[in-house]
């Protein structure tokens, strides 16, 4: 196929925007990501920010091509076209496979049976569909989709997930953190103070208003309180350009506070990165509660609880206040990620 | 300063090819690297690679811009306009700190003495003043500039270097392994044939030509034998935008032969990145010899060798060949330089 004659053609918005167009007809394995997300979650941007240093830090060779979330159809479409028989299809990590976010996961039945006949992952993810009529449904849903492609691969970033994956299922499973813990991002030092609230407004939220507010007003006693979320309210898109520059200013805000406490998995993950104390509450099916039971519990500085008893909540608060930040090395517990993407070409 | 005024007029080809413009006067805090080599040794073509991702990867919230070595004068002018206090100004790493390779050493002086006020860094290099009145003349005009540079440290890349910087500076000195080390390149699964020789035509050159076909005639009785050299001598140069794309190719030659015999550092930290056995002979002031010592003697398909009797030398080779390549993990050898790097404004 005339690769210019394409480009000219069918380039949209949305599709490529972290290549030059010349790149997308090299000689180069090439690598796709769908759902890159152009919303304003931070979690979320920083994993698929954290998914291309992985897959340029360890290959390469291989062209790295993004298809953003809004020209998933366009994106399928123009892949099609291009793709060659050793490339590799990804879906975007995240803690969206399920009946929670339906939008993502039906762009996700999409490109999984799209793309049946080349090699596919979905990066690590939180799975969850609802146990209710509407949420089996979509549990068969996607299982009719994932099962047309044999050749398709799941990461599981928790042991709750890799088991659920693995009885829902048939494809392979394989168990990693979650990305943005691949990242080797030294922290900035920055005057610390106040305590941060990070706290969803979403239907995974289960912490009670009244706790919090409660919460707020113990906090706000000895030093100065703010709220806020990992999800930016003052803006509707974050695009391909923007993503590190939004992921440093919140990693910045958490690094900022003398304490973390929220319900938010990814704001636990700034705080380990930032080596702010964070104390972590539960979502509605425990994905932030099992990522720390899973790789996180060495960390002093670090601390999951259901707990909510103020006296015993501030104990615990000073606790992690008084400790020294400790390290956890999780580089080797992405090696099976690493070996799926290893070149198997002979 | 009118930083777009200060773009429009004085942007010379070779400084900043790295970054967009407007990088230039962004409000990041901004680590400069001169020297950063232009000429076709893929040996430190790849140490530039390497500290670009080195930054990269463990500050995202720095600005990392490159001045190319045959910039260094306009350079220097240019930064002098833009840099602010707590900027960092590095020279690119190698083995050219010494009287060998004086362009090099010339610029590399009148960096780290023109920017005497900022925190300055001379990435991993091996060190080596000639024993001559020429080589002792020119170690005296180093120590002069360098010593105008309070602020300067110097990062020795095996313990012989350690040793006679310290002997020779006053400024601080650290350890760490060379650059390309700290790559996370997973190879290629390339089909291997034949026995690459990677030799020296240069004056670090020791190895005996009549040793070398004698070890080329004995290659060739079994398998296809090749010669090459890891300076290019088809092309005059690489710039920044080429620099991937010949260091891979590099990599895929090495990681494409049955066996590697060299008296390159590069070609054999090439033949680890690739896992390809590799036999080592030394350059004229060991530090192809003393960064294997340091660092990577537990490399069981590498091996260093002085001897010259062909039948210990086919038993050698053997032994490499028969090995299941091995890992070692240099991650955390690399602390002292992210611990140079890091934010300590408050």
């Amino acid at each position: 196929m005339d690769g210019q004659k394409i480009i000219a053609e069918e380039l949209v918005k949305g599709i490529a925007p972290n290549v030059d167009a010349e790149d997308l007809v090299n000689n180069k394995r090439k690598v796709f990501l769908f759902g890159s997300p152009s919303y304003t979650n931070i979690g979320d941007q920083a994993i698929a920010y954290a998914e291309e240093k992985f897959i340029r830090n360890h290959f390469p060779y291989y062209e790295y091509i993004e298809i953003m979330d809004y020209a998933t159809d366009e994106g399928i479409e123009f892949v099609k076209k291009i793709i060659k028989e050793n490339d590799i299809v990804c879906f975007t990590g995240g803690g969206n496979l399920g009946s929670l976010y339906l939008d993502i996961e039906e762009d996700r039945r999409k490109v999984i049976s799209a793309f049946k006949d080349y090699k596919t992952i979905s990066f690590p993810q939180s799975v969850h569909f609802e146990d209710t009529e509407e949420g089996r449904l979509e549990k068969k849903k996607s299982q009719d989709a994932y099962h047309q492609n044999p050749n398709l691969t799941l990461v599981a970033r928790e042991s709750q997930t890799f088991d659920r994956l693995k009885g829902t299922f048939d494809s392979n499973v394989i168990y990693t953190p979650d990305m943005v813990l691949s990242l080797m991002i030294k922290p900035r030092n920055i005057q610390r103070g106040g305590v941060l609230f990070v706290l969803r407004e979403d239907k995974e939220k289960v912490t009670d208003e009244g706790f919090v507010s409660e919460l707020m007003r113990w906090a706000g006693k000895t030093t100065s309180v703010e709220r806020t979320d990992t999800v930016l309210r003052d803006i509707d898109t974050i695009d391909y350009k923007d993503r590190e520059k939004y992921f440093l200013k919140m990693l910045d805000r958490i690094g900022s506070s003398k304490l973390v406490i929220t319900d938010r998995l990814h704001a636990m993950i700034f705080s380990i990165i930032t080596k702010t104390p964070c104390l972590v509450f539960g979502n509605s099916y425990g994905k932030a509660k099992h990522s720390y039971r899973d790789w996180l519990e060495e960390l002093n500085f670090i601390e999951y609880t259901d707990e909510q008893d103020i006296d015993e909540l501030e104990r615990m608060i000073d606790r992690l206040l008084k400790a020294e930040p400790n390290d956890i090395d999780l580089r080797n517990d992405f090696k099976p990620l690493e070996d799926f993407f290893k070149d198997d070409q002979v």
